[in-house]
Order: C-alpha cells, then sequence, then structure tokens
C-alpha cells in the first residue's frame, strides 16, 4: 500500500526581548515524548537574538495533530503565549530522506 | 569545559524544472554516511514543485566543513550543479535542543 507521507514543519519563532532561553525551555519540557514525532529540533537564530527555529519531522499529519491536544503540549502553549512575538517564517515539507 | 556548539542549516533549494527527483537521489547517495552528521534531512516543499528544503544538524561547524571534502560529497555536488537552480533561503543556527 502506498506509505502515509511524512509531515514536517520548518518554523522560525520570535520570542519577546530577552525571552528566548525562558521560550526554549517550555518548549523543551513539552516536545519530549510526543507519539509520531520521529524529530523536534529547537536552534538560536544566529543573526537574531530573539528568535528560534523549530524543525519537526512526523510519521504523519495526523500523529502532529493529535500532538497539539497533549496535555504537556497545551500547557507548554499557554506557559509560552506571553512571549511569544510572532512567527516570521513557516513552512510545510514531506519530508523524504534522512529520518 | 564549554561544549563545541552544534551547528544547525536550514535551506531552501530550487531543482530546474522536473528535476526535484534526480537533485534528491544525488543527495540521498552522498548524504548517508558523513562524520559529525547528527541529522540530515531532504524534504519536499508543499507549495512549489521544484523546491526542496534541507535541514541539517552537525556536532560543530568544523564537521560540516570537512564533509565538503569527502569524496562522495564532491561527486554528488558536480552532478547536482547542472540542475540546482538556485539556494532561495539560506539560514544558519545552533541547534540546542532535540539532537
Amino acid at each position: 500500500a502506498e506509505e502515509t507521507p511524512k509531515f514536517g514543519l520548518i518554523g522560525q519563532m520570535l520570542a519577546k526581548p530577552g525571552k528566548r532561553d525562558e521560550l526554549i525551555g517550555y518548549l523543551k519540557e513539552a516536545t519530549g515524548a510526543m507519539p509520531g514525532c520521529l524529530s523536534y529540533v529547537v536552534a538560536l537564530d544566529t543573526a537574531n537574538a530573539d528568535a528560534i527555529w523549530i524543525t519537526e519531522v512526523w510519521d504523519s499529519r495526523e500523529s502532529h495533530a493529535a500532538s497539539l491536544k497533549l496535555p504537556a503540549v497545551r500547557a507548554a502553549i499557554e506557559k509560552a503565549r506571553p512571549i511569544i512575538a510572532g512567527f516570521p517564517q513557516h513552512f510545510e515539507t514531506v519530508p523524504v530522506a534522512g529520518i
């Protein structure tokens, strides 16, 4: 049968000034064990001290959608919301190699 | 001692029309076993049929630089060069979680 296409996200997130580390902390807390998540990398932007990059690979779009209902993820989103200043870049992909 | 910061790259690569699969093939060939490479994901862009996204994590900037001298990588770059139409997006990062 046709293999389910993987689901990938690449996004740049902007923290409010001085809040990047705090934001990374919330992301780390929530994203440890999410069913279907094959990769969830959080990285510092090297050009903007308030920005981070998140690159995700999921075994399906559905797994990603389900993760947004996980208590740990919901809690992290609530804590992070006040210190997020925006999502300047957001790309959806279909990972085909390397994962 | 201070741990060596990891090195990350996020890039969008444009293939010449109809050449995306061929380009992915060359990338797959070359990037299987590169010392210090912690992650090398190739993904289809969902908005542009000629574009791919490459997200890389290396244990150091030096490991990435050294990979460009590997025979397999050099060979792939030579084969890919004629069918690459550009690099519209290119971001350098410091991965701090998830890898």
